[in-house]
């Protein structure tokens, strides 16, 4: 188990309560499972420039850390994420900026999907605008029935584009213009209806739904999951026959390794696979 | 408020009660809602080469325009829209008139996608092939619980192979292949739940729906809409990595804008914005 | 009628209930259904290297056959396919050799989308890994309602990178994803609304339902159907400008054809449409 990591924000955008507390707090269990939570419930949990990097810094760590199996994206207080940190960007009124900022956070969502482990979005209440887009680039999203999702991002004359990315490729095209379009709420019902998350559970079942998802994940062969995620992203950009030619190559390497072809044989020989220690805990 | 068009269909085409009307009914409110009323109902409003010329000017006229905040599609009759007009298709049996009959329809449907403005279907009856596509196309579609859906241009050997272009970049494949072949009617319920239009209502809370679409649409500043609808169809062709750097330029000159600016500014500040004219109305 | 195929699977391999049995029964019917069934029911219909083969020759013949109409892909048994034949494919493990075997099934699966025929699915009972790629590849299908489907290869350390490439075309993405990394199953019901299947039907009418959607099929043109079959997985893959393109070119064809031409003749003089015989029965 790690010490939190020390992001911590920088003392003149701090707000009192805020000061000397990490902008995002990590923790590490026994099976390799990190929860990083967004800790300004102040502020919404907004995704300041300091809380960007802070999230860059968790994920380039996790991306080297073959200890970690899972990774789960929560946050403290009543929202879960309100997006961008307005105060903040509207201070720094330039288009370089603005380019910078923007690309600052595409990256850090992008890091999500480069990840080698499956990250889950524990949405515990209102995502918006940026905080909607980082619930659809987790792999999989679990919300509490308060949760609520929005790209409100119009009603202040500034259009959700780059959520928009993200939702356009997690939900169907009218209902991601829709929202994007009228700034509107759809409950956590319409979000798993709709395919934005997964799951939607009364809070008091709540992290007992987050964990049997992660228990699924890390029952399973660490490397398998690697290359499964790695593809999935990767095929998903692909016409059907070159995603196919490269699934070919993906699948042979994947079965050539030790755990696939030790799972293989427990299978046919019905007992349990006995797999190396790495993929299990660390 | 502009004078309705004069878009009359060629007299020798006219049967006797459409002589001398207008064949695509257009009429402005002083909040710039453009509604275009498709006006053959004794042919199903089929889109006839003068249909379709009457509508592409609407679009050209309405794309320079920036009195203009919003268009609803609506239709006259029992029908919303039963596709190409077989009795003039079929007089003309040559491959260039097919070429540039389905091209020219191609043109009008790509022509919604390409407006600045919102385009919303406003779907109070059937919808077949080309009119299914037409629903598809539109950036949004609101449906009478009366309203279905078809492709089945199948059913007289004529594969809706245009209207599927639109239909399965708006819901699943297999929904979309089992419509195409089939030809088989859904319902308005149905088109829902498949993602095909984003709302169905009762025959008298029809035309309230549609304006609560509309009214969320004017409320916003007209740049941030037009800036988000030029990006969603552009980016959804992108690769992610590709979209989101495209996203960060959009978003950053989308910010630098007067409207946003102001809009973020008003929300620190805890006030509503106050935006230009423009952005509300003429 | 054709006598059933020959594809008897290599001695060595098969059980003795199995021997000399057809691995897969082929027969068509006076309306040119081909219905082809995965006839390995003690080993869940696992698709051994003997069983791809004989699928991809029953496709080959059939894409040169114009008396075949539609094809249903059925199971016999208590499985409908269960994926890859484990004990087979875990006997040779060597990287050539497993790109080669994976090369093989993509093929087959590539093959179902390049038949001019349309390919539905008639899905019994349990459909994992590969065997639930097969569902995903067909054009339609029809589940029991005792039917369910997972691709489970990662609970053996085998991620289902293959299945995943049909799955994440068919269904929204953060679905396939938890399907992908759990391994878990989903209903038939589950299935059919997130659009993996087209209909969900209790086993006293399942027969009757694969025919209603045959029987649609089969009422229409042939070239029709094969013409927007076609078109339909081209144009997927194309940007929206580009498939509206080859839409009007692929529309003009079809209406050129004799049949198009008196199916809307047909229609415009309300009677039924006089088609030539191939389009009906052999």
């Amino acid at each position: 188990m790690k010490a939190p990591s020390v992001s911590t924000e920088p003392a003149p955008v701090a707000k009192p309560q805020e000061r000397e507390e990490p902008i995002v707090l990590r923790s590490q269990d026994l099976r390799g499972v990190v929860t990083l939570t967004l800790n300004r419930p102040h502020a919404f949990n907004a995704l300041s420039e300091a809380m960007l990097a802070a999230m860059q810094r968790e994920f380039d760590a996790i991306a080297e850390d073959k200890s970690v199996r899972a990774v789960v994206v929560a946050a403290e207080g009543k929202a879960f994420c309100a997006g961008h940190d307005l105060k903040e960007m509207r201070a720094k009124p330039s288009l370089e900026y603005y380019e910078r900022l923007f690309s600052q956070c595409s990256e850090m969502m992008l890091g999500i999907q480069r990840l080698p482990v499956p990250v889950i979005a524990r949405v515990q209440g209102v995502a918006t605008a940026a905080g909607c887009q980082l619930v659809a680039m987790c792999d999989l999203a679990v919300a509490a029935s308060t949760a609520k999702f929005a790209v409100s991002g119009v009603n202040l004359g500034l259009f959700c584009s780059a959520p928009g990315v993200a939702l356009s490729r997690n939900i169907l095209r009218k209902v991601a213009f829709e929202m994007l379009v009228t700034g509107e709420f759809i409950s956590a019902e319409e979000a798993k209806v709709r395919g934005l998350i997964n799951r939607v559970v009364e809070p008091e079942q709540f992290d007992a739904e987050v964990e049997k998802i992660v228990a699924a994940i890390i029952a399973k062969p660490r490397i398998a999951v690697a290359m499964g995620k790695e593809f999935f992203y990767r095929q998903i950009e692909l016409g059907i026959a070159s995603a196919y030619e490269a699934a070919a190559q993906t699948m042979a390497c994947n079965m050539m390794d030790e755990a696939a072809l030790e799972g293989v044989q427990a299978f046919i020989d019905k007992r349990p696979a006995s797999w190396p220690k790495h993929t299990k805990s660390p």
